[in-house]
């Protein structure tokens, strides 16, 4: 039996067969994609990218959303924000969403990312033709003033040194595939998954 | 629009609404578990895994499979072997199979870990209701006649150090959840996923 069932796993060259991202594609009717959102804190990245969630999982495709709740809590919980942990923190999100990806999922990441070459480095690992960079392009005075968990209150008054937009820079993408304002649509990012 | 989509995306109460693990397993029609493979070196944990998964895969069943090849030289690539690495490395892979697993997948892991404590870490991070532990229990006299990565014979002739069953220890699952031997079959692992 068990010599019956491992033989199924083994080509007629004896190479042992696997599960493919090609196979998982084709079992999903849909391509695995990163769909990877960068903005300042209150621009509204989680926000898209559960809006975005609900859209495709209601097409029934499948989909997961890496954030800071599911992310900082545990498999980066090792890390603080010193700049090589920044860097560090990054490359384990882009680490997992390949990982997410080549299991036949759209994954959506929702960071801030401020850093341009850490974007380029996600973007080479997971590679140019799956990723999407999408710019949450909301303006510093609006986020401000939604301050939706009070950080820039509080980096106002120098309780956070390194809040990103006050006191530690935003590099905005200067070629995005999309840029999402306050005034866009969700369908705007949805086009690219009519395949 | 903009507003009506994300007005979507908000329930009632005005509380942002995600997809949940629930919501993907219905899509799916079946839950997300993970099962944990240990075992010696060659006693058949990749093999095993993979003619598992293909079953799952044949069943329909949304699967993917965490093993050296893809775990060691992308997210664990700054991990080497010292007693802390590898603790940090079971940590990361028992992380990422469980966000996989919030994904609504049916996960694999097949490591040596060969650290009863490890293991247990492991269990208690994804849940016990969710971690299905199975010994791959071949004898070390197999694993070494095998020896399909000629990495016994090394550890004969004193060329690695830490060769788990040769001078490491593996610390046998007193109660795993599955015992598969060389003369198991894998119809009874498929039957926890019967539902």
């Amino acid at each position: 039996m068990i010599r019956h069932n491992l033989r199924r796993a083994r080509n007629i060259h004896g190479q042992a067969l696997s599960i493919t991202r090609q196979d998982r594609e084709r079992l999903n009717d849909h391509t695995g994609k990163v769909i990877w959102l960068t903005g300042l804190s209150g621009s509204g990245k989680s926000t898209l990218a559960n809006a975005l969630e609900q859209e495709l999982h209601t097409q029934g495709k499948r989909t997961y959303l890496l954030d800071g709740d599911n992310i900082r809590q545990g498999l980066n919980k090792d890390l603080a924000f010193t700049d090589a942990d920044r860097v560090e923190n990054i490359r384990r999100i882009a680490e997992v969403a390949k990982l997410m990806m080549d299991a036949g999922l759209i994954v959506m990441t929702a960071f801030i990312s401020p850093f341009r070459q850490e974007r380029e480095m996600a973007r080479q690992l997971i590679g140019t033709e799956n990723f999407i960079e999408v710019f949450v392009d909301t303006p510093l005075e609006v986020c401000e003033q939604r301050d939706p968990k009070g950080l820039y209150k509080k980096a106002r008054n120098g309780e956070i040194p390194n809040m990103t937009g006050i006191n530690s820079p935003y590099e905005a993408p200067t070629s995005p595939d999309i840029r999402f304002t306050p005034s866009s649509s969700v369908r705007e990012i949805l086009g690219y998954f009519d395949d």
